[in-house]
């Protein structure tokens, strides 16, 4: 096995004008550099990505941020594939660097690609793409819902406001990791990857190889967080074992190149919203532009689902958006623990507050005057079943002590409360296969390509496995995704496992019990009808004395292994005008409340408490559906108080987790719980936990950081500095510190 | 990884009075020592043993042949596991070496097992145990077909010989080799095996682990013969990793250790023929002793395919036969290509001829005048369908220029020739199962545990599944089979993959193809009974041009894959007490001609032209099936000519491949052509190729060497000192050297 190391651009936006590898590819233990020129009438794809194939495997005539992939050296290993690096000599022209959505949109801005690439709308059906919508637009998403104009001319007051939201890296504890070898013709890859089956279509679009030729084998991944759904490092290393002759090549990337792989996009979110005196919303009109950085990565997924959310949880008849993906000269953005929920929900329940204030309504009122019920459309026209946000939204209200916006003052420390809800979807269509083998000693193996990141999939699946089949659960083994033998699943995110693959494996379950039920009829000879399969055993009714093991079904029967397959598909899709349709199995939902204390001289926000209700539907496994909205909690903390990709002309400057900061232990509140809405029948579907307490918590903090001081801070995080500037502002106003929520709020953030 | 060695018993029989390792494990670099003592009261399983678990591990308290594992070592790399073997101290008292059938079924010699093991019927419904049989006689098959004694007294002659074969060994190029690990309650085995789930079955047996939990990868296997068909070497190494902690440990055997790991049945085969003058064969007693060696191993099997085989392909309506394995100090004997054919067809077919002689009937004539045909009874009581055996053989005597039996003499060179046939059946009930995955890119993959063993059903398979999918070969992709992933097969071993394994891709093809075309009518608008699915594509009657793509299908349908499976399930078992019912799905059948050349001065043989017919039903791949037929020459040739393990008070002197003799391509024939028969519609049903051929080359050799010289030599192999010394007494009996086949024929072997 052979070792890579990649030389990144120093330059965030150039033209390239010259690599010479020469010295590298003398030094004794290199086997082969990669560079732009390798990949001209190259067999292999020159390109890549997992929407649009705009970005080169290394950069080929231009560096379009800092930190892309300029040559990758293949050698014996990593320290000699390090040294080589510093002897690739490169000479690049500087062009003006593009770092935030406004420089890039600007008319006079040069354009990071001359052409956007196509992509195969068969293959790629959830995309709805409107190129040439501006600028260094890489892509466009629109919603009309009613009549927004309509709407606003109904208002009685209308509130309009930009909030904004930065650039956050994943911070996976296991960096990307990926070893490449391609033998006759086959492609086996071992990655730490989120999504095999993503990964073997990128790499065998990559190797022009059929799918089947490529095989993907990944076992447990140490976090991924949306940074690891789609292959970022897999194409380049089947790029280098192709230029070092097909021997496996294997490439980790350092902590400082996760900052250089994948972020969360920044966001400048513009929302007029249009009300009536009673608080009832009777419009909403939403211009979103989000920094996609220098390739489009899943930018046009991520900015379809931050656009049609950015109506929230709220009954709105008249709803305008439009959603940007903005090519700038950063690090590429994708999902993130959220997906574009957590930038607009900051904007949207930042937004109802301001309008509770000046109302003069109760932000709880507000939220329950607004919210949507079951029977009521969302903003894409689809009607929604089983949601039950009121409650969640009452009962953190009635956990945290709601006191209606106070604010309470001991010396040089402020306290208040904030409350916030969202809404996420979970991406539609989507489809998942399971297998269950039957073995003639009534043990099960589960064959499914979701992959365990940490979430606890394995046992969860195994559990519903076990139920599913009726067997005890130590009876269930589930080996590890493997793209030659695991079947089909689209994606391990979008919180969609347990209730996509759970499903699929209820389905196989239920087919296996009925070959069981089969086999047992025959033997017993009962009709199909009175007999059972659960436990392990089929029995007729009322005699479970007279039951079979499923062991002995198989081995009276000529058997030696039963086996089921389902595929669970969730249909959907959207009207590329209007963006009406359907856009996910279940609406998922959660609500947040937080107590803050800020500290008047320094600052410093100190969560006291918080408390996040999610929706459920059916808790499959307790635990780890409370360590599920736990880690929401986490990152929720991390994007409302630290966390901040910064940039000083499109170099990152906090590339490190000494200078980039994530909650630790010390960081989390006094006091914080979780608790889950199940349907009180028990057999309520699933619903998605994975990330949706997580958009939630930032502006519920923002909420209670408002109520403590009066200050209104509309960008993320919320830090020190910020809410120090806030609060001078608001003295210098000379409006006095206020009590509860009839004091003026005063908000900032970047200029426009 | 650790590496282990294992100490062999130098004593073919004895009790086990001590084992003191002591000193082996205190060796720096030693991991762990396994000893019998390990196995008392251990967690594990102490026995094991593909039908009866017989077979300790390691000796416990007795050892039983030479060259028996007393002991094993793991340690950091195989020399110092060698190391630590020699400084292992053992002390056995010996007992009488039992090395023959003779000398373990005489009345006072001591029972090699105090007690045989049974086994649930449930999961063996294939073997037919008689336990008890005599005198260290492990198992038992017995037939009864008509009224044997009836039959005698109808006959005109009656013909009562001893035969023998030896034992041989399979010679497979690459040794055993095993990597077991063990984790979290989950053991991984890496290994050279023919059958991955009976691999699977017996680690889960000794680690007490559900099947699942037991996880058995095979990639390409260096030849197997049925060397590799079930564990041999997987229980001890999944011992040894245990004793040390479920480490990875690996072990390869040497080339003397094959000599020590299995071999072929050594047999006495006592045939009584009963016929009328006009050749008809009315009665037929069997009593045949196989040398089982020191512990059951597949025995119990391979002595009741070797016994109701012993009728040979002849319609004989009263046959009694009576089948014993015998347990023996030697190397446990299994299957080898042919599985108990080659030593029953050596003599029944041996027979033929010397009946043909005595009745003065050409050989060609005596066998087609009792050769069965379709619409006959088989011994067993089944009737025999797509049976062409009397084709062939008049192939065969065409293709060599059957001269009825002449000897032509030239000088010190006498030459003639000789004609056999045998027929053949494959383990019955038999169980495949195949998944077949299609791509949304259109292209296949076949999931098989069918392991590839030389024998070439990778590409066979891969055939298979690609006309019955409709897809091109190069869309069809095999993963190596793996247990975890890979559905259920039986084994691959009897020529039962191409019938049974593909069978079940038919299957599994015609369900896909049936899925395409639901998918597609809705797509096209068209019932399902007017559209096709082939060569890639679904299209209605007549109109290819509007046809989709199978991956569009897929696509359009909103799928990714799809996916089917089969299972092929033969049934079958027999009557312990008449040995009547079904036996295979298929009589495999196959006849060879052979012309020799007799030095009568060194008594050595050599072939000049040979010609074997198989039928073959319909041939899939004519490259592999003639190399699968040239391969049976080639081991039909070894075991005539030269192939013997050699003993020496249960030591085998000639355990490497300088001294036991395998042919090489100086030995084969002048000329040698292999032909097959094939259902002219072109749609036969696949007959089983691997071993058919195999039998019927050993008995043809020996019937043209009586041809040639008249003397007729009884025991296997025909060595040139065998050949002089029948020559020598033909001689000393006064009577001249024969003309044909109205010579007086010499029968020689080892005294009884």
């Amino acid at each position: 096995m052979l070792h890579g190391k990649l030389l990144r651009s120093t330059s965030a936006h150039g033209i390239l004008r010259r690599v010479d590898a020469s010295a590298a590819e003398r030094l004794p233990g290199v086997a082969a550099v990669l560079t732009g020129s390798d990949l001209l009438d190259a067999p292999i794809a020159s390109h890549y990505g997992p929407v649009l194939p705009d970005r080169p495997l290394v950069a080929i005539d231009r560096v379009r941020y800092a930190g892309e992939p300029v040559a990758a050296v293949v050698a014996v290993d990593a320290e000699t594939a390090e040294e080589a690096v510093r002897l690739i000599e490169v000479e690049i022209d500087g062009l003006p660097v593009l770092e935030t959505v406004e420089q890039a949109t600007a008319d006079d801005a040069p354009d990071i690609h001359d052409t956007i690439p196509e992509r195969d709308a068969l293959t790629f059906p959830d995309i709805v793409l409107h190129a040439g919508a501006g600028k260094n637009v890489c892509n466009h998403f629109r919603l009309r819902h009613g009549d927004v104009e309509a709407g606003f001319a109904e208002a009685d007051e209308i509130f309009d406001e930009v909030f904004r939201t930065p650039a956050q890296q994943h911070c996976n504890l296991e960096p990307h990791a990926t070893i490449v070898e391609i033998q006759d013709g086959h492609a086996t890859v071992w990655t730490s990857a989120a999504s095999p089956y993503t990964v073997r279509f990128q790499v065998a679009e990559t190797l022009r190889l059929p799918q089947s030729r490529v095989r993907v084998i990944v076992t447990n991944v140490g976090g991924a967080y949306g940074a690891k759904t789609y292959p970022r490092l897999e194409p380049l290393v089947a790029a280098m074992s192709w230029k070092a002759g097909g021997r496996p090549v294997r490439v980790e990337l350092t902590r400082r190149e996760e900052f250089f792989t994948i972020t969360r996009h920044a966001a400048t979110i513009h929302l007029k919203t249009g009300v009536r005196h009673d608080g009832t919303i009777v419009a909403r009109l939403a211009r979103i532009l989000w920094s996609a950085g220098a390739y489009a990565d899943v930018s046009p997924r991520t900015i379809k689902n931050g656009g049609y959310s950015a109506g929230g949880p709220y009954r709105i008849p008249n709803v305008a958006i439009d959603s940007y993906a903005v090519y700038t000269n950063v690090t590429p953005a994708g999902g993130f623990r959220g997906y574009a929920i957590p930038q607009v929900a900051w904007a949207y329940e930042s937004q109802m507050d301001m309008i509770a204030e000046r109302l003069g309504i109760d932000p709880l009122e507000l939220r329950l005057r607004n919210l949507l019920v079951e029977g009521d459309e969302f903003a894409t026209g689809q009607v929604l079943e089983d949601f039950h946000l009121r409650e969640l939204v009452e009962r953190v209200a009635e956990r945290i002590g709601w006191d209606g916006g106070l604010a309470r003052r001991e010396g040089s420390a402020a306290r208040g409360k904030g409350l916030a809800c969202i809404l996420k979807t979970t991406v539609t269509p989507s489809i998942s296969t399971a297998t269950l083998r039957l073995d003639d000693d009534g043990s099960l193996t589960l064959l499914t390509s979701t992959t365990e990141i940490g979430q606890g999939s394995r046992t969860v699946l195994a559990q519903i496995a076990a139920d599913a089949a009726g067997v005890p659960l130590e009876a269930v083994e589930v080996p590890y995704p493997d793209t030659d033998l695991t079947p089909w699943d689209q994606t391990t995110s979008s919180s969609r496992s347990t209730l996509m693959m759970g499903g699929a494996i209820e389905l196989a379950g239920e087919a296996l019990r009925q070959q069981l039920v089969e086999l047992a009829a025959e033997l017993l000879e009962a009709p199909t009808e009175v007999l059972t399969a659960a436990d392990g055993h089929v029995w007729p009714e009322e005699r479970r004395d007279r039951g079979l093991t499923y062991g002995d079904v198989l081995k009276r029967s000529g058997r030696r292994q039963l086996s089921a397959e389902a595929q669970n598909a969730s249909p959907g899709g959207l009207d590329p005008e209007s963006g009406q349709g359907i856009v996910t199995p279940h609406f998922f939902h959660a609500a947040a409340g937080a107590e803050v204390e800020v500290d008047l001289e320094t600052g410093k926000i100190k969560v006291l408490d918080l408390h996040v209700e999610t929706y459920a539907g059916r808790v499959v496994n307790p635990v780890l559906a409370a360590l599920q909205a736990e880690g929401n909690v986490t990152f929720g903390i991390g994007q409302a108080l630290f966390e901040e990709i910064e940039l000083d002309a499109g170099q990152i400057v906090n590339a490190s987790l000494a200078d980039y900061t994530i909650p630790s232990l010390e960081d989390m509140p006094e006091q914080w719980t979780v608790a889950f809405g199940e349907d009180p029948s028990g057999d309520g579907r699933i619903h998605g936990l994975g990330e949706t307490g997580a958009p939630a918590v930032p502006a519920a903090i923002g909420n209670a950081l408002h109520a403590a001081t009066g200050v209104r801070v509309t960008s993320l995080p919320l830090t020190p500095e910020k809410v120090l500037l806030a609060l001078d502002e608001l003295e210098r106003g000379s409006t006095p510190l206020p009590e509860g929520r009839d004091a003026r709020a005063a908000s900032i953030g970047t200029s426009p």
